[in-house]
């Protein structure tokens, strides 16, 4: 089978190091160019410190055309003005775009959760990944919405470090967020859209209205949501309909067991745990924000596209500790 | 003035360590005892290793009478076999109990939020200290349900691991805890009763519901929550009605600004902020668990007891970092 | 190629479950067998959380030798124990001990430490794996000693908690190991004996003394070490006599930038930094201690044994934050 | 007695913030200004968040000399460039400088470490405020020193991220510095020359040298230090010269029991523990950086110059945990 090549625009960043790290031991995949303009000419473990001995690329600020799939891993509004440089297409090569440039109903793209658009993503030109937050809110609320079950939902997130990108600011200074917790964008995060999108993509009658406040954590990988409704269903009927919708998802599992941040992180695997008193229901869900919630779900989406395996590149060894 | 003597029964725990921080440093206190029975005749250094250069006290496994208060630092469930191992009262001693034994209406015992009952504390024979998570919740509630504007709470809070206590386990393992987040005790904490024998104090008619999820936190002290509701009243409004509620209660502070768990730490302060978006209203309120969530508050209420200033012994100086 | 067939035994601990981790994607290998007395029965996953999802093996307690490996997980003294129990071999099974029992030259043993006795372990019966500690120091020594250049080397050291296994103890404790450093067996760490023995084998004149303070971190994953010691040599001499010493070996990498923990964190890797002031020079080395300091190591050694490449299922995804 | 009035140069950083934490609870002084051109008429509360409901003072960015002591808490370079815009003094205000800019020898400036200078501290006009690696240093080296005992002396320590101040950078992100450690300046800190100078003043014949590597730890606050040397007295002598050379040094205490950082997070001690073998000593010293190793010592030698009990204002409760 012909490799996949593929080009990665944005390689500095956490999500374009992520990238690298999973496409340079991805067994069907070539990494063809990483474009960075600021570190244009550097070897990519200068930036990426952790992969000294693991690969000779630099990187570059020419992008070229002889690639099969670009990744778009450059900041929020980036993406749309590095697309309407190259007159909005790539001449047949397909786009994978890490931003939330495209989420939104963009004519011609697909919005690639694989466990609500599988099949979409496996014929797309180009497919806007979802975020970190709203992966991680979505796949604890999907089987509930297709049963028509949602309205108002509470719920509440906290996220690591690496979630706010590499840039300096007061929040990511190791002395203020070690050993601290903080709510932010509290009832506003910019992901309610994307999630309302897609649970009205499944739920057309009732109002499912998602209550978030996201909090800052005192790590650098992960993210855990408990989500709090009122649902009018057994605990036995409930966890049959999200057993029922994640049933041939490799990367989604849905737990019987307390689950916990740690098993997820370096991994690609969303955990969903549910609890229920009467009719209370709380849905736990975990993933690791820059794989599941950022690279690795880009990667998921390349081997939709590509006809590859689900897992390939991304059976991953959990860092557990 | 005289000097008020002091016993602490349970001195080896993590709020028996620090009701001994505490009170060697309290200008108006000094410690006739402290009683530990399995480290009975040890200094108390050897447990309390940061003491070191601070006090020569040893633990005994001996009671006496002759003191004007006593803190009860046991684990639940003991807390009232050492009553009733007593007779249910020490002569004259008050009685300051930091277990849940007493909380939910004892004959005798006044529940001792400050916050709530400071005047019924003032005369009180025996103070039941309320529990962390259940002053952290309360603190953000208290003014709403004075206003009686409660109906459905959702309440997601983190705690730190000395929450936990001192005993080895499992989740308690550094290998384990260290960047996690896990769920524990969802919907079905054992603080929602005191939490809502004191929503019903204030206010009798709807039915206030807190649905509490509580997480196990990657840091060893603090506590923050935020509780999601619905809410009639413009945010002026419901910030008049928190500023009213606690103007002259030296320790909770209702801030304007963001706050972060940290900014509690190692003190007796309790804060709230609060943000509304439409009628969904927001309340976080963090505070230290071991002090305004146990030994810190203790110490305010004997403080009430014996007529001395409310904050003598607590202006503590943050940790800050 | 026929796969190789490979039996745990001591599944449940750490080290156990890392083989586990590493065992399940490697390209070559099949697991046949996990022993665990105490949780015969049940799903691996019911101890290694993170594992769910990824398969489906269960915990025995019986032992077959239709296996063509078996790696020893026990604790230190139990090893010896299994193996006397099995009269001392396993009928032409090969044995890779991850315990301290056979390290100081048992006979028919060889110490498998790849970048000083790959040869040797090629051909071995049974591999004894080196320590932690062990590694790290050796691994920033072995090309000094190799030019017979050592004399008094002053090494300090941190471990993180998974270093000390999974039995709870005071300082596992996540209340008292958050935030702390601690000194432990100052002087007197076991590994100086497998040190001085490798230094020995290269380094046949002077006497090469390694006095040794390891430090508790705060951490779960990783050691980092700093050696000081005087050597009569130009900076080029000296990164020339590790250069040349670890061209070949894939996992043993000289950078000739800082180097910082996390680089290696949850990969094979040992990353070594020299630098120079006059005769003064101090070696940094750092490694992930549950892998080049134990089941990545036996992995490698593994693959050794059997011929395949040195690197197969240890091209890791570092966790890199 | 007539209170002390103390201005604060500097008041926004973290030395700075600790100056206020620690002087706001001090019984004999009053805080007559806070500079910091900055954030002039800003609450301090606006930059130091824990002090919310503490304080109502504000930054201004005029300094008045209607005050007894002046507290430097600016940069490096930055107090020499004060000092010298008002003329070398300030007319009989006394001043103490948390800079490095005076302490090598500078005429006038008395060098501020209590347990070498303390008579000298009392009586005079401008003390220069020890840096925090050199007073955990210097006070594991001292009582050595003055017995002649020092030869080469091999150091290893590491450092919370408020050693690193408030500025942004690479290795103060939290994604950087959670669970890493990496070497800086190594062989060559800046402190080196001020304990070389101390050791000298105690030491004349001999050749005391201090290798020291320095670490960046995973917390915020503390320093620990151990240091490695041959010493030809037996453990007792040591021990002796260590607990008579710190008699009635109310900070530093020589512990018989191991030693961890967070017995001294948040308070001004100084902690130290000998352990031997043969004629290999190990000192561990530790204290926390901002205090002992900076503000809590300027309060210390501010004591000292106004005749206070020296522990005045620094009998702080431990974080403990």
């Amino acid at each position: 089978m012909r490799r996949v090549r593929a080009g990665i625009i944005g390689g500095a960043g956490y999500t374009g190091g992520e990238m690298i790290r999973l496409l340079i031991n991805h067994p069907a995949v070539d990494i063809s160019f990483i474009h960075s303009k600021s570190n244009a000419g550097k070897p990519v473990t200068v930036v990426h410190e952790d992969l000294a001995g693991d690969t000779e690329l630099t990187f570059n600020d020419e992008w070229h055309s002889e690639v099969d799939v670009v990744f778009l891993c450059v900041g929020h509004g980036e993406a749309k003005k590095f697309m309407e440089e190259h007159g909005g297409s790539f001449d047949g090569v397909l786009v994978i775009d890490l931003s939330q440039d495209f989420r939104l109903g963009a004519p011609g793209w697909v919005y690639g959760l694989p466990e609500l658009n599988r099949e979409e993503i496996r014929s797309a030109q180009a497919v806007a990944n979802p975020g970190c937050f709203a992966t991680a809110i979505q796949l604890g609320l999907l089987p509930l919405a297709k049963a028509g079950l949602l309205g108002d939902v509470y719920s509440t997130g906290i996220t690591g470090s690496t979630g706010a990108g590499q840039s300096l600011s007061t929040t990511s200074h190791f002395s203020w967020r070690a050993n601290n917790i903080q709510a932010y964008k509290t009832l506003s995060h910019q992901h309610l859209k994307e999630i309302g999108q897609s649970l009205r993509q499944l739920q057309a009658s009732g109002e499912p209205a998602v209550h978030f406040t996201p909090w800052r954590g005192d790590f650098t990988r992960g993210i855990f949501i408990s989500s709090q409704l009122r649902v009018d269903r057994s605990p036995e009927e409930v966890l049959g309909l999200f057993e029922n919708f994640y049933k041939g998802h490799p990367f989604t599992i849905v737990s019987r067991n307390p689950i916990s941040l740690k098993q997820v992180v370096n991994t690609n695997k969303c955990l969903i745990q549910l609890e229920q008193v009467g009719s209370q229901l709380v849905v736990h869900s975990a993933l690791d924000n820059l794989l599941k919630g950022a690279s690795g779900q880009a990667v998921q989406n390349m081997n939709l596209l590509f006809g590859l395996d689900e897992t390939a590149g991304l059976r991953l060894k959990a860092n557990a500790f």
